[in-house]
């Protein structure tokens, strides 16, 4: 396809625009045998799934981030590791992906297929297919260039119970980086800030840092999420609230980078609450946190991680910080966010 | 939630408010099991899919349907059904759906409400779980009220094996019933028509029939496809070319609503290209077509179901029309189609 070509309404109007957008650009990019064969379902043998676990595991998200390019990623890049994440937190071996796109009258062509390429490479990276899609497209002005939606099924072996549910009292509390990445690159990368760093979005599938420590690890780790919208605080909130406990957070212990800390700091900003795309806390009961920890560091999306803190209690349901003064507060996670369209 | 309350960028940017939208709303109405555990990812046990078939079935649409209410649905239902319709059409048995909506700041609450529970209505009726979940919320302008993408998953008898390339000569092409209400229906209902009849979209989930059929003439039926966006000529030009074969469709025998026909004649629209929402057409080996039709024509989905067409010849890959007046022509499937956002 030319250089200069935009997505018009015929794109997304089922006649033959569309059918060769399908053929040139998504069988192309993506060539899954399922895909070519261009039936409304993809058809996949059970058996196979079968094989690898006995729980489908099944996740969707729909991406709208602003910019649609950013430090580290892109719109495509994250649509794959965002939703192969959801799978991988659950113990799921992610294997395939749906893709719909919903794209505004008047993107250009070349950047549609860059995004596309990027989902095509992110996917099989990870070993995972992109299976069956859907395309539509609406008016200028009604939708803001491109939202992507993916739908992720994987197999979680029998072996693996991972759940938010799980954490009890003495459980230590790891994150595998460095938190706020992604929310400070993205705010950045936005017009009219006007500020500049070498801050990149944390943008990464977890699979490989996550399927190794619970082939060694099966039944120390408790709970494992990945960490997006909401932050840090926010899902560990959430952990504490499915297990009825108290998370007690050490702020010095907390690995954020000095950038990301200035930006915050001058804007206003809480780390916590700051999104990150390729970030994972995992609860790990006391015996096995330090080698947990140690195997985490040995891999290249774990070598910033920490413990960070540790569930201190029953019954309490709350997420406390331990300040870097030695003051400890109740961290409350509020009530919108602070960006809009970080993912 | 109050009657005046509408979605604010907080329900999409996971603190408390989106915590609130989920519990209150989404939990409440589709209130499945895997979506109550809140996890990052519905489980669902393999064994139970594998005991009704060896083929898993997956399949994506967004829908960005204008406007959101129409005669005979709402996006909801159809977010629903055209899912559900595009696992049937393969003969898989659907199963379980997810749900991701990406949603304008300003969205009226209660018009949001009435959405998710048509939604949850159809999935209940069809005996289908929507066991995982996403909510975006984007600014004001950057989206049009509300766009649902539904990912379906469903599992395909051993037995079943429909295909588009299955076509052969001799075959008789069936279609479930009238074609084009709900390109017709849709049209009507934008403000800018000023026309007004009582039309109604048929928006409708087919696997009861589609399930009744393959029941009993598991060999006889080849290929099934539903009827969207492209209409029946869309449709079955995709079919003469998966099996590279040609199709002759009978105009006469054509099932269309005089409403229909009347609109088409004054918009100076092909009926053959209007979208349509519960609709299949079924190629069927010629010795029991007549025999499949009246078991169509008996059930409430296929009450209107003819014989349109037949496959002519191998390896022209053409669709030809004999028209009300005996002549013959090729059909063209059109560069674009007639409107946008009909689904």
């Amino acid at each position: 396809m030319s250089n200069d070509q935009i997505i018009t309404l015929a794109h997304g109007a089922g006649g033959e625009a569309m059918q060769q957008l399908i053929d040139k650009l998504f069988l192309k990019a993506f060539n899954d045998k399922p895909l070519r064969q261009k039936e409304d379902q993809a058809r996949v043998p059970l058996a196979e799934l079968h094989a690898k676990g006995n729980r489908l595991a099944l996740t969707t998200d729909s991406y709208v981030v602003s910019p649609l390019f950013f430090p580290g990623g892109d719109i495509g890049k994250l649509a794959v590791c965002g939703t192969l994440n959801d799978l991988a937190v659950g113990g799921a071996q992610p294997l395939y992906l749906s893709a719909g796109f919903i794209i505004e009258e008047g993107l250009s062509l070349t950047l549609l297929e860059e995004i596309v390429y990027s989902m095509a490479k992110t996917a099989k990276e990870q070993g995972v297919s992109i299976i069956t899609g859907d395309t539509k497209v609406v008016e200028r002005g009604m939708a803001d260039k491109l939202f992507i939606n993916t739908t992720g099924v994987g197999v979680i072996p029998q072996s693996i119970q991972l759940s938010a549910a799980n954490a009890r009292p003495g459980d230590k509390i790891l994150v595998s980086g460095f938190i706020g990445n992604h929310g400070a690159t993205v705010m950045l990368a936005r017009d009219n800030l006007g500020l500049h760093s070498d801050l990149q979005s944390d943008c990464a599938a977890l699979y490989p840092l996550i399927n190794q420590l619970l082939l060694q690890h099966t039944h120390d780790i408790r709970c494992i999420r990945d960490v997006t919208r909401g932050g840090i605080g926010g899902v560990l909130s959430e952990i504490a609230q499915a297990s009825n406990i108290t998370i007690e957070l050490d702020e010095v212990a907390l690995p954020v980078r000095s950038q990301t800390r200035g930006i915050c700091e001058l804007l206003g900003l809480d780390p916590l609450f700051l999104a990150n795309e390729g970030l994972a806390v995992f609860v790990v009961g006391p015996q096995h946190a330090e080698t947990v920890l140690q195997l985490m560091q040995q891999h290249p999306l774990g070598q910033h991680a920490q413990i960070v803190g540790e569930v201190t209690a029953f019954s309490i349901n709350h997420l406390h910080l331990k300040t870097r003064y030695g003051a400890r507060r109740i961290v409350n996670v509020p009530y919108g966010l602070q960006l809009p369209r970080i993912c």
